[in-house]
């Protein structure tokens, strides 16, 4: 993840912040034991239920989500026939053409048949201000579910505020983002989006869903790994 | 502290990996409350203590560290009167000149007065492979208590093989070095260092020292964070 991290960096496609953010990730992942805990899988497959279900689904890309797992998140979005969309909270003309023309490689390389949105925004996400607002009116703000990996606080709640079901990946279960979802992924990106590969094919059910049940869970396991041993 | 590594980075004083390392420092920073805990601080007394009852002390300097806390550790040091040596386990020429050159910046414009070494390594320590073993003969190789910010596992372990004392700074308390070494503070760099000054003039004496209970007071300070509260 680290090598496509640096592959991404020097491409442009990330901001700044995007290494000392998946800093932040891998330290909650090691806490996690780096793996796909129960709860974080049956929270996958309630992803792709909803995702599945929905009248108009979407995936909105940021620069780290398009490093991490640009091509199965690619894939994802091929398995619904939904769209995706390029939506990142540091904008600059810059990273967003190379952002787009990114996933338009993998696109080819892969034969992969997906509408990619970002370019061209028409509309404003309510509630936030400045350039990380813009959205497709036929993207982002009109879906009904989307899935938003990596999200930050502020745009999770716009977009709860707007009355949608926004499913994120977030491996802080205490984060603003993982509380405010409607589904949160408690797992590392590249992880979940392999997952939903497998699991969007087998057409989960939506569930009564109880998201603090499922954060509680992440919690727990990490208070399981927070017993000192001396194994020097 | 992410603008000081901005600077730093733009100075080229950081290693590629530094940003994903601070990234994870926050997070355990973050589940630690941002706060030095008491048994932080009892453990940054015992590394003042020591430090200040050994024959050949000396602050082992990385580029993370440099970037942090540069000042405040050559403070340290001239409160020590020691001893600093710049020992960064990706070694470049062009990163050792850029560190050196920095802490005489700071030396001057402050007017601390620091003997500052890693310009001429002419020793290296025992079990390690490659440069990041250079060190210098009347510096790391043969101090008997060594202050090592934010060390690898790997040099950490090297260091204690060769029958140093060694006091870590680690916001991680299951990491290697963190259970490695003979006093770890599992606090933030800049908060340590500032305790230092603090302590050091108060001339703390050496306890029996149990690494392993302040370990797991640090643990425990993370578990009882690890409760969710809906409070969105």
């Amino acid at each position: 993840m680290r090598h496509r991290l640096e592959e991404a960096a020097s491409k442009g496609l990330l901001a700044n912040s995007a290494m000392i953010a998946h800093g932040r990730g891998e330290a909650y992942d090691y806490l996690l034991g780096e793996q796909t805990i129960p709860s974080a899988l049956e929270a996958t497959k309630e992803a792709a239920a909803r995702l599945l279900a929905a009248k108009s689904p979407i995936i909105s890309l940021n620069g780290n989500a398009v490093a991490l797992a640009g091509k199965e998140l690619l894939e994802v979005a091929q398995l619904l026939s939904c769209p995706v969309e390029v939506n990142i909270f540091y904008r600059t003309p810059e990273r967003m053409a190379a952002l787009l023309g990114h996933l338009e490689e993998i696109k080819e390389a892969h034969g992969i048949e997906v509408e990619i949105l970002g370019a061209a925004p028409d509309g404003q996400i309510p509630g936030l201000e400045g350039p990380r607002a813009n959205c497709h009116t036929d993207g982002i703000l009109n879906a009904d579910v989307i899935l938003v990996p990596l999200e930050d606080g502020d745009r999770c709640e716009a977009l709860v505020a707007m009355g949608k079901e926004v499913l994120v990946v977030d491996l802080n279960p205490l984060s603003r983002t993982a509380k405010m979802a409607t589904v949160t992924i408690v797992d590392e990106l590249s992880r979940v989006a392999l997952n939903l590969v497998q699991l969007i094919p087998t057409a989960p059910i939506i569930t009564e869903w109880n998201n603090p049940v499922i954060l509680q869970a992440a919690l727990s396991q990490i208070v399981n790994t927070m017993v000192y041993f001396d194994d020097k």
